[in-house]
């Protein structure tokens, strides 16, 4: 195995947060999935941004949330996703290029603005209990091309991270299988995370199947997604079920913490206490990029859940699912 | 004279602000002139976005800022200025019609994205001590065409509020120029802001005639401008020097407050104290919306600059040049 050139390489979504602050009421009226995240087509896009008030733009992408984290820890990263030739592709990749991450999928070029599919947008609306509610407009991400994937970059890093929102779509589906042969091939780890009941709804024959053959090192879940996954809405016994088939087992549960179980080590994590919760977007994507910081690092499991549960603090204490503050000047203070 | 169907109707830059933290060293490293506001093209643009961290989007533009908080203080007002047909476009429309600000300025074709020009951003470094380096990409913005103005809701509001940046550009110095016409033609007050002492060196022969020839009833500086305008350094002076030439007049001190004059009686009032400066941009734009939302409802002087001071503290108490905070229930609170 040659030497490492990323810790972590990443596929996910390009996305573009444009994100505006609303009441229950507001949800209720539009019919919106509160807390979730439903994938939205042009015409639905159009209204939900039309009855959105005035917003802010900040990039998001689950995976490339994780990766931000972790630049900012100090880990080396690149990103694998796709945007469109306009502005906010321009966006997306200024912001994950400007944190140190490498991300050179090729642009999809926009010939025609009235059918090529533009950058993804995500519409979230963030009520008064902090509660984000995604609508996805996925646009050019969806069609990332197995063909462009560049194998040698998967190869070179310690962790391939898949993202499991972007499993959904077939070409991005088929771009991740063939990464995951890559990671595989060279001797490398495969971590994966679920995403959100509806993609494990759809796809969860082939995760399971992706588990059972062994292809998933680590695997990041919150507690509804384990229930979705195992069948079993008792936490303890979702969590057996998985037991030995899953190297590393890390399952996030809101406010109530966090459990990891590795190669038959448990340890838990309490959430990190803040000031106010302001904006929940980006939650479990800091989780894991502070897991994944540790992980990657040889450090001790509850050491990873802490570096989780900091990240995933900060992240919620501030509007947008990027970290602000310096993460890792935060975890020296609270870690030492 | 017919019944006033706005309250305030403005024209200025349609911008989207770009906006990332910095430390000075980079403010120094750039070459920037700290705390001001320059015009940068495409390559200087690109040049210092390449060098930014990573930022987020949120719509700005000088007079826009200021009928934000005129909106959300409950007043009916339009604006008029120049987007592109393209995505950074798409935000600022919305985002100014989600306040509830009417703006039908038709949107600037793009017929080639190598050669017409995009919407406006602002390049915005926000350094450690809450001041704002703006560098502005003018695009789209400086191509208002007179031809399209639209004189009758301009002679439909009782105050037609022009920004100083604007003047600069041709065109929307000569649309600028008809929209008087038209206030004045329809009896309406015209109310002016000097935006940024590099306009005044260029256009204060402009300014001055404007003010000599009294078509402007109400004038915005800050002290700088003050002084770039009346050519003296005393603040006294400067404030003598305009006597009876304007009829109101207000000049913003930053922490020192503000000063008005109108028609012989004078008002002063403090800066508002608050927790903590994050962001100044938008300081001076809120401030105007407060004092107009006060004098346009015929209130005492006084109480127009306090209106002011509170609307310039919440919107430096965030990132962001609009208001985000409910500011009709912050008044009410502070006002009674």
């Amino acid at each position: 195995m040659t030497e490492a050139r990323y810790d972590v390489i990443a596929i996910g979504n390009a996305i573009v947060d444009v994100m505006s602050p609303c009441n229950d009421e507001l949800i209720e009226e539009l019919g919106l999935n509160k807390g979730g995240m439903t994938l939205v087509d042009t015409d639905r896009a159009r209204e939900l941004y039309d009855a959105m008030g005035p917003a802010r733009e900040i990039s998001g992408g689950s995976a490339a949330n994780t990766l931000a984290g972790l630049s900012a820890l100090g880990a080396q990263c690149a990103f694998i996703g796709q945007v469109a030739d306009d502005q906010l592709g321009e966006v997306f990749a200024h912001d994950i290029r400007a944190v140190g991450i490498d991300f050179d999928t090729p642009v999809r070029p926009t010939k025609n603005t009235d059918t090529d599919p533009p950058t993804a947008r995500c519409l979230i609306f963030v009520t008064p209990d902090a509660q984000r509610t995604m609508n996805t407009f996925l646009g050019a991400s969806q069609f990332l091309p197995p063909a462009t994937l560049n194998a040698e970059a998967v190869a070179a890093a310690k962790i391939l991270y898949l993202e499991g929102y972007l499993w959904d779509p077939e070409e991005p589906r088929a771009a991740m299988r063939r990464a995951i042969e890559a990671a595989r091939g060279a001797g490398r780890k495969v971590a994966f995370t679920l995403s959100e009941v509806f993609v494990i709804d759809r796809h969860g024959d082939d995760f399971r199947a992706l588990i059972e053959d062994g292809l998933i090192d680590i695997l990041f879940a919150n507690h509804t997604e384990l229930e979705a996954l195992t069948g079993t809405s008792d936490f303890e016994a979702g969590i057996a079920a998985l037991d030995g088939k899953v190297p590393v087992l890390v399952v996030t549960r809101s406010a109530e913490g966090a459990v990891a179980v590795a190669n038959g080590e448990r340890a838990e994590v309490a959430a990190e206490p803040i000031e106010q919760v302001v904006d929940t977007t980006g939650a479990g994507d800091l989780f894991a990029a502070g897991f994944l910081y540790g992980h990657v690092n040889g450090e001790p499991l509850e050491r990873c859940l802490r570096r989780g549960a900091i990240a995933a603090a900060e992240v919620i204490s501030h509007y947008g699912a990027r970290p602000e503050a310096d993460l890792k000047a935060l975890m020296a203070e609270k870690l030492g």
